[in-house]
């Protein structure tokens, strides 16, 4: 089972890292690293992350049974069409993006319904790991970062079913609890849990005087923790996802509003407590 | 130099321990602390919060140099309009409570302006350590929670010098970096950097069902840790500071449009820079 890693960083280190050596379907899992710099490969390498690498994106996909896009949101779709001409029939080709609907349009518009094997050609099935960090190299990777995390799945009405099985063994054997959705549901999910939290963080630094960060005790510092991650990654997933986004930032307003229109203690307490009780049950159910 | 602590929970508690054993003036300083149980109280005598302990607050407060009143903040103005009364003169009150020109303006209400000592008497001086968690009790008290802690003493135009001097010396005895400023300046600082936080976390976690927490990756446990915190505690300050945590909203509310109207990856990735490198002196800048 030869599984091609394109983009060896934080993400593509780990994943490589989780199956390397494990079977899948009784298959000895073989990866090999694509990337564009030999010195990030050969530390990917030294670090266990891959077993082999090659700069050549084509071969590495050609001798690939599954290819993991581990590559930025805005190179996702460009990368995924580029190399499916060049599959094996039956391989299947899946990402780490947090954002899916906009990926899977892009790919549609540009190659045709690829959830369809086309005369038993490769198809793309869309993944994203929730897990990861305001860090990106390789050196950061670790082998457990998926154990226990949650993986969504998102095939459309008209993917393989075959293929949809190995992406999720795939992220089964590296520990993921995987979750099957569309990619219309899962942008709207991650938008309240993800993508609109970075924003918020984001604009709360960028409302505040830096010389009155003085004032700001521990409360504020985790508020904005996810404020570091990377601008140019989270500018491409707020893009992608706007529409989603400004709902769930609808949704938000209406609660702060709630909050600054409660009149006596008794009342804000109660809409304070409520958000104190489901923040407790997220600390239980979420690793 | 008697010091009676009027409540001796997590603050109080802290305070106690920063303090006790140590020499303001020359003059060692000796806790008692002030509370409605025995049990609690005991236990902060055990913990080494405090030297000795009272019921009884009208006899605790006339032995102090300085009183020290670490309770709720709707509970400050009319613990201190009670206690007045019994203080000898020269003595000093203040408090730790997160808001202070609603509890100047109580107290000024009920018993005049208290800043200056009429007839030698005592007098009141806001205080607000920037410490502390979502824990309350004794048990997590800590001697060194003010190490290096910002500590804002909050005089106005007709605070008795000696009086601020005094509280200020106090607080620089735990360890903490000491800033003055008006009540207002305080709390429209603190709306910004603490209280709208805590709104924003409530209304995060409200707006986000229950069930798709299990796709909240730690990004969104961190933005929302805060609220965890006491509901009860945070109603009365959200609503004794609204008019300013509405300014510092107003603020929010336009970053976060800018970030929703930027049009291109570039302009988008620029604003979402700014902020990242500002969170990054936060890092350095506060304990």
């Amino acid at each position: 089972m030869n599984i091609a890693v394109i983009g060896t960083g934080l993400i593509g280190g780990s994943v490589g890292m989780a199956l390397r050596g494990k079977k899948i379907s009784g298959r000895k899992i073989r990866i090999v690293g694509v990337g564009r710099s030999p010195e990030r490969l050969n530390l990917a390498l030294r670090l266990g992350a891959i077993d082999e690498w090659t700069l050549d994106i084509k071969a590495g996909a050609a001798g690939a049974d599954a290819v993991l896009v581990c590559l930025p949101v805005d190179m996702i779709a460009p990368t995924v069409i580029r190399i499916l001409p060049h599959l094996k029939p039956g391989a299947v080709i899946t990402d780490v993006g947090s954002v899916k609907k906009n990926i899977v349009e892009q790919i549609e518009k540009l190659s045709g319904n690829l959830g369809k094997r086309p005369g038993g050609g490769a198809c793309y099935v869309g993944s994203h790991p929730i897990a990861g960090a305001e860090k990106t190299s390789v050196r950061h990777a670790r082998g457990d970062l998926f154990r226990g995390a949650v993986v969504v799945v998102t095939p459309d009405g008209s993917s393989d079913d075959e293929a949809v099985k190995l992406v999720k063994k795939i992220w089964k054997t590296t520990g993921a609890r995987v979750f099957e959705m569309s990619a219309a549901e899962h942008d709207a999910k991650l938008a309240a849990t993800s993508h609109l939290p970075h924003a918020i963080a984001y604009a709360l630094v960028n409302s505040v005087g830096a010389r009155d960060f003085r004032f700001a005790g521990s409360g504020f510092k985790d508020t904005t923790r996810i404020a570091s991650s990377n601008p140019a990654m989270w500018a491409e997933i707020i893009l992608a996802n706007k529409k989603e986004i400004l709902k769930s930032a609808a949704a938000f307003s209406r609660e702060i509003s709630k909050i600054m229109r409660a009149k006596t203690t008794k009342a804000l307490a109660r809409i304070l407590s409520s958000a104190k009780k489901k923040r407790a049950a997220l600390g239980r159910s979420s690793p």
